[in-house]
């Protein structure tokens, strides 16, 4: 049996990951591979409806759903989590545990996901009605090392973060080099290098690069 | 995307549960379709590690599994559970949950179980320091309906047991009536007239039906 691989994607509340993780599956289910997506907010819902947001819940979830991941993986299937996951150390432990696992950092600049604020979490935050969330009441460890990095402020689409993942996936080896969007043009994947510099700016003023 | 589905064994400890999940799981992969094994002892040492054996914790357990698969069911991924799952209201629970689930027990008279012992668990229990083993310390509800009733004493093997899931998933519809098996003896599927006497007599002896 083939081994399947899971792409986690981490980052504060509304950034994105979600979406991503919607157009990265159905490019992976187009080129025939089962996906199953484990969607942060429907898995605390359910499987860890016990869980708050302590840090140790936090980690627990993680833990949870990284041994999904492991399992899915090892079973052929294909693993996408969109998981705040704020914890650079319970990230860490599962992309190990995993091993086939490519870690996506969604960046976002709190500017950002104040203004869009489609669940009303920051709105709820700033009237000190929240005092945990991610980002502002409860710390947010980014990536020390991301296989990908998006950044989810207007220049890049969903789409476009996507392919760098399918891109990278192929780089890897853990997608096959034809099977998936071989006949698309080839604008549509990556940036362009003007884009790349753009980013590059932009990461380097929010200080994630140097 | 095609759904998946789910086989849900329950059965005692040692009854044959994850033996008949192995060869369930080579033939609908063999058919072109994910599987996903969900095995009870598996997911204590691991995602239920939190969890003892008292009734809400076996109960969690069974939620959680049912959770899992699901979810695994709504993204087109076939998953078998092989879990003690030892009351009725729970598995009634997960199956209404899950829709598209057959729900087989895996039934083996204690005798059997005993003289088998693979993991010690019933010696241990017959010496007083496992106080809470299903069907010794701890009480087993037989499924009321199931759609599947296999017996492990050893007159029927885990490979017939299995041949009989598939039949009854290509009946209801899950599997495609040709993708599994289809060049296979039908000896080696079911139950022959004389077995099946057999086996009605001794479920009769054993108080499951009447």
């Amino acid at each position: 049996m083939t081994l399947g691989f899971t792409v986690w994607l981490t980052g504060l509340s509304g950034s994105g990951k979600s979406t991503i993780a919607g157009h990265l599956a159905m490019s992976i289910r187009a080129a025939g591979l089962p996906v199953v997506i484990l969607d942060g907010d429907e898995i605390r819902s359910g499987l860890s409806s016990d869980l708050g947001f302590s840090r140790p819940d936090r980690d627990t979830q993680v833990r949870r759903v990284g041994w999904i991941c492991d399992l899915l993986t090892r079973n052929g299937v294909v693993a996408i989590a969109a998981l705040v996951s704020p914890y650079e150390a319970s990230r860490a432990e599962v992309r190990a545990a995993i091993g086939r696992c490519l870690m996506v950092f969604v960046e976002a600049p709190i500017a950002t996901l104040k203004a869009r604020d489609t669940k009303g979490l920051y709105r709820e935050a700033d009237a000190g009605r929240l005092t945990d969330l991610t980002g502002l009441g409860d710390p947010y460890e980014p990536p020390a090392e991301p296989d990908v990095h998006c950044v989810s402020d207007g220049r890049e689409t969903a789409e476009s973060c996507a392919d760098r993942i399918l891109e990278r996936l192929r780089a890897v080896g853990y997608l096959a080099d034809t099977s998936v969007d071989d006949e698309r043009p080839s604008s549509g994947a990556g940036y362009s290098p003007d884009e790349e510099g753009e980013v590059r700016a932009r990461l380097t003023e929010l200080g994630y690069i140097e």
